[in-house]
């Protein structure tokens, strides 16, 4: 009922609606009406309230659930189920655990804040709450294991794609970074269920640093990691950033359902990446190779270029540019 | 304490032990004696009582706890700790709940019947009570999930070196069936949790058909699936061979864990190949293609020769052999 509340005010564009009017419209009376806006007020809404012309919306929280995300929505089934959260130990964790009881493909997993937060190979990803995006998503891709980073591909190029709708010029640090001033804003982290030749479920966590200021980063992070507030001078609308990454992501994921293809991601990778053109580091293990990044193929391989000439395609792994200055 | 009591009668090589010298060794009364094996008696063990000279172990029961399994364990970390259910749904599912709460390398989990065991790509495995082996085993490499077939092939060749114990001569399939007479007597099935470049934990299920008989298949699977009680005539002992799996399994794994290399495990599965030399079908999704097997290289993956002359390295998929008579 909130919800539908809500509707009916986000399509009276700004005009009062009046009690008596909101009370035929759904059926209930205008005393319900009046306890679900003090509900609606008590989970941060703003009406103006008049005794003669009615209520009207003057601002909505800046919050990441259901009701908030869904009026930007465009998608078939990314984040038609979203368990929302404004304190969690971890999306990804949360969101395991709901595919391993056979939650569908496009359920979402979102909270506010990270208590532990996960990047990869078991680091800490800093998650404050309200100042960014962190969220999982739980896909089905019908995959091997070995292909799992194709999924991850999908993701950065979404990402990078709806940065580009608010404006924001980022790179593709292949195959789960997105680089803007030569630091880390966003963190693609990809965990599966699989069998040797069959994933059961993905999850794509996805955390963006939105509009955490200079002083929550600490000193280490700040050499390494950037916010879209730092790099814009300015707060960015995190729903409408949200449903833009759900958008994109949904229109690239369903190229690969229905064609079993990534190239358009791949193409958004290659072309916005940070790593082709320049020396890096293969880092795998205890193994540190250097070579020149070259292309991205169109199975979502990395192709770099040994020092003897001959060329090699990297599947994963932990791949970090050789840089004169920090992270890039 | 009824794991101590035991040990005494294992030790004392079927002869008398008076409750009294059980209550000195144990420092419990020759009450608290009489109830424990009251309780054993209840568990399935047997006792012959003299009011002169005290009890005797006549029989343990036919079961695969730790109490039972482990006088035959060589083992330092695989066994140690045992979960065992007299029925369950999967041990894999439940292994992967344990790893999933952190559980160690090493822990096992045995049933005694599985209701929905599992085989690969969720298929059934038929797992009737006390009749087979069905276990599944953590286990933590330090690997890409990419070479999680390698752990596959250390059981494979654990369990073919454990019915060689038994002076039963197998064939394997690879990378996760033992074969008998053409057909199926165990199969492994490998799952894991993981990021695109480590894996966090692998469940390797294994599920043998030990003492099913012949009416306990039903016609279908009669055609592809047989039990080592019927391939060689008699009931074989579950205890020692899951013992001796295990003990197999670690000494492989051990190697793996020490060199990264899995030469010992591959030498066994090479040798003992069923699809080297043969004409197999190579299924991987909507994909059929056929090649000649010929060989099994020194990192797992199966080399075969197309038609074409040129040869190819499978990293795992659905593999199976083009025979004229059934299973292989």
């Amino acid at each position: 009922m909130k919800e539908e509340i809500l509707k009916l005010f986000r399509n009276s564009a700004g005009d009062y609606l009046s009690g008596e009017s909101l009370s035929t419209e759904l059926g209930i009376s205008r005393t319900a009406i009046w306890k679900y806006i003090n509900i609606l007020k008590s989970d941060g809404y703003t009406f103006e309230a008049s005794s003669k012309v009615g209520y009207k919306l003057i601002s909505t929280p800046d919050i990441l659930n259901h009701q908030e995300i869904n009026p930007y929505l465009s998608t078939d089934y990314l984040g038609n189920e979203i368990f929302y959260y404004d304190s969690i130990s971890s999306t990804n964790t949360k969101a395991k655990e709901l595919a391993g009881d056979g939650l569908k493909e496009g359920t979402l997993v979102i909270a506010e804040e990270q208590t532990a937060g996960k990047g990869r190979l078991g680091r800490n990803w800093l998650s404050p709450k309200f100042k960014g995006i962190w969220m999982s998503v739980i896909l089905r891709p019908d995959l091997n294991p070995i292909e799992a980073s194709k999924v991850t591909l999908i993701g950065a190029a979404a990402v990078y794609k709806a940065m580009e709708d608010f404006n924001i010029k980022a790179h593709i640090k292949w195959p789960n970074d997105i680089v803007l001033d030569g630091k880390k804003v966003c963190g693609i982290l990809t965990e599966m269920s699989a069998e040797l030749n069959k994933i059961h479920y993905l999850i794509m966590g996805i955390g963006i640093n939105v509009n955490i200021g200079h002083d929550e980063f600490n000193e280490e992070l700040r050499q390494s990691a950037t916010s879209l507030k730092l790099h814009t001078g300015r707060s960015v609308d995190r729903k409408r950033l949200t449903a833009s990454i759900l958008n994109n992501l949904e229109k690239l994921y369903n190229e690969f359902r229905i064609s079993g293809t990534i190239e358009s991601s791949v193409e958004i990778c290659r072309n916005n990446s940070i790593l082709i053109g320049r020396d890096i580091k293969i880092i795998n293990r205890n193994e540190e190779v250097h070579a020149a990044a070259i292309d991205i193929d169109n199975d979502g391989h990395l192709i770099v270029k040994h020092a003897d000439g001959t060329t090699e395609s990297i599947f994963s792994g932990e791949v970090s540019v050789r840089g004169i200055n920090g992270y890039v």
